[in-house]
């Protein structure tokens, strides 16, 4: 929190895997798809003997996989032994963490070239059993006897949001569309489409199978409809929630005094943050995370930035709800607004602030030890103008990443600019 | 691997809780007491609201009381919200692995008082259960599938080193012999007595049941005798393993610029080093472990010292031979000298290089979160002189800490200095 680092830090290469569920993969097979695709990112080329150290953002290796100790085990599968590899745990901020660390290891002199990872892989485990296994991202003696996983946790906080700013619950819905549009231009999405193409292939679908075919005009009818979405737990449904996930991500994160060795168009790392919370049983306020608004505060002190100067962000939508937390703890709209700027398109791709620009959690996926790494990496994208489809227009030169673990017991945010 | 680090580090306070079995603790229960042991270290005294962040070292807490995402519940627990908080992990040597990283964001400006800590929480589990838990810090992939468990890793481990050099096993009792002595000076060790006062109270309890008395006449007919010491996996017995332990450890990790603010007696962080490995089954080399020396390479380099420099160590003792192993890859013995050395009595709190005063993972016991951050707690009272019954004589002023994970693909050493 003294804030100044040792000495500047730079991303000079970004990769990850497709997202999605694939029974075949494990791990390693995903850790390995990221690294390839970081150093076919690498404008100048990356020899691996040149990465001096590995962090690896996992959140529960152990119970997805029954395997601890991943971090060396990763490194050697991609011929980085003997160099250090560790492991970062925060939950589903596990990957921000890990960037963050590796950020730090480079400001402090340890390292110049390192390797910041993240990898999750969860479909090999049943849906009831990796809802409990995420459930330990909560408190399991006094949250998770009363009965929480995490779609009640964040319906909580929908509650009691709505009923402080009067938001009506299918606003939303309004999130879960604007992240799958944007999506719908990502190939390595988990779900690369729109919720119109989602209801148009379930029309098809019925229409092939002969038997009764939906009769939804729209996409607000689709989401109506408690066939199609629903509740997973009141007043969240199946499209207020983001996916189980398998993925890996990965970034190079440099000392800019050897940036140039990588590439002429480093991203810089302007400033960090990481605060902490209790247990959403001992929170004062459900409608805004304390950690995120610490976090933020220290990210922006570091980088010497306003929230107005962010030109897009990605941010955690674990569920829909998360999404409008995000973009009011983080500055960008007051208490309350949030639900509102979204309904407003404010935070689409083509907005005055896009957000989620990826998909977002809801829509890319949520491999969870991975997705703080991808926010990353898709920032590095946009900062560098290669988004391709998904491009956010006017050449943005900041951009603001948010990774919240747990229900906000942590935070960390990054702010990312041009080199 | 650059080296030099941005600005010099301090520790300037330790402490510990009571390393056992305790039924009735949880981790929480077991942090708390450690970090309340550590604020009674503290020369000036410790306002918690100066600690900045929280670094977690734990191995599975996830198999272990299943709950995930634990930095920041122990940072709640003694009141630390919103600091940041994160768990690192290397399996037995998450310990060492945090206190690094610790050490590395101070180094890089970004806090100036960090609590690095450590904590595991291993007997509620039956013992099957937590021996297939360690096991997750080998490669559930192609080692735990053809029968290996930590006591077979390590057994592989003594064959391969007394085929090569010679060695008689039962030099691996001296390892054993030389640790309980130390830590029957160490209450807070879980077997705080000799084995020679092991022997003497079974003896003890067999007279006041009434049945047969054993004969041993001494320690060496004692752990002779497959009764007392049978065998966990040959050549390795009873009294070659670590125990299961419940613990936690924690030290006060500070700029130098404001250590004062906290004591005229500092200890000085001089050198950090941290390497990986394969998983054994891909080594050439069983009698030797690589992440040991290129770890300790690091760190002497970083100290500016030579192995002959180091006045007393901390090694990773899980198994007697890890000993044997850890003082050869130290440079302290030549290959195939370590268990000479220590049946000729050198490494014993009063001879020339005193290993593990501390009574060592094999009779302090072994939480395996908690024990490379232990090492540091012991040798910060050796340095200060403050080591009672077992302080080394002749006032050491540099020393060594060495934690391994799992058969050595992780490796993490630290050599600290009088301030």
């Amino acid at each position: 929190m003294s804030g100044k680092l040792g000495r500047p830090v730079c991303l000079v290469g970004a990769g990850m895997s497709k997202f999605g569920a694939f029974p075949d993969k494990d791990s390693r097979d995903l850790f390995v798809e990221a690294f390839q695709d970081l150093r076919g990112s690498v404008d100048k080329g990356l020899d691996p003997g040149e990465i001096e150290a590995v962090y690896l953002g996992n959140f529960s290796s152990d119970l997805f996989e029954h395997q601890g100790h991943l971090a060396p085990i990763l490194a050697d599968w991609v011929g980085l032994t003997p160099r250090a590899a560790l492991r970062l745990e925060d939950a589903c901020a596990s990957g921000g963490v890990t960037l963050r660390q590796a950020v730090l290891a480079v400001a402090a002199g340890a390292y110049e070239v390192v390797l910041a990872a993240g990898v999750e892989r969860m479909t090999a485990l049943p849906t009831e059993a990796v809802t409990d296994t995420l459930a330990t991202a909560g408190d399991v003696l006094y949250e998770f006897p009363a009965g929480f996983t995490f779609p009640g946790f964040y319906a909580a906080m929908a509650t009691a949001y709505a009923a402080r700013y009067g938001m009506p619950y299918e606003a939303l819905w309004e999130v879960a569309r604007k992240n799958h549009l944007h999506a719908s231009r990502n190939d390595k999405a988990q779900f690369p489409m729109t919720i119109r193409e989602i209801m148009d292939r379930r029309i098809a679908k019925a229409r092939e199978k002969g038997g009764p075919v939906p009769g939804w005009k729209d996409e607000r009818e689709f989401l109506r409809d408690p066939g199609a979405n629903p509740p997973v737990a009141w007043p969240l449904r199946l499209f207020d929630c983001s996916p189980i996930t398998d993925g890996a991500a990965a970034v190079l994160v440099v000392a800019e005094e050897v940036a140039r060795r990588f590439t002429d168009r480093p991203v810089r790392v302007l400033g960090t943050g990481q605060a902490s919370d209790a247990c959403l049983y001992g929170r004062e306020d459900l409608t805004s995370l304390r950690a995120a608004r610490e976090a933020a505060a220290q990210a922006y002190t570091a980088a010497g930035v306003k929230p107005s100067r962010i030109r897009l962000a990605e941010v955690h939508d674990c569920f829909t709800i998360a999404e409008v937390l995000a973009i009011e703890d983080l500055g960008f709209f007051p208490p309350g607004q949030g639900w509102r700027a979204t309904v407003d398109g404010a935070t689409r791709w083509d907005g005055p602030l896009p957000v989620n620009t990826s998909g977002g959690l809801k829509a890319k996926g949520h491999p969870v030890g991975a997705s703080g790494v991808a926010q990353a990496v898709e920032l590095w994208k946009q900062l560098r103008g290669e988004a391709g489809a998904r491009q956010v227009p006017g050449d943005p030169d900041v951009a603001l990443a948010h990774n919240v673990g747990g229900t906000g017991q942590t935070c960390v945010v990054h702010i990312l600019g041009r080199g």
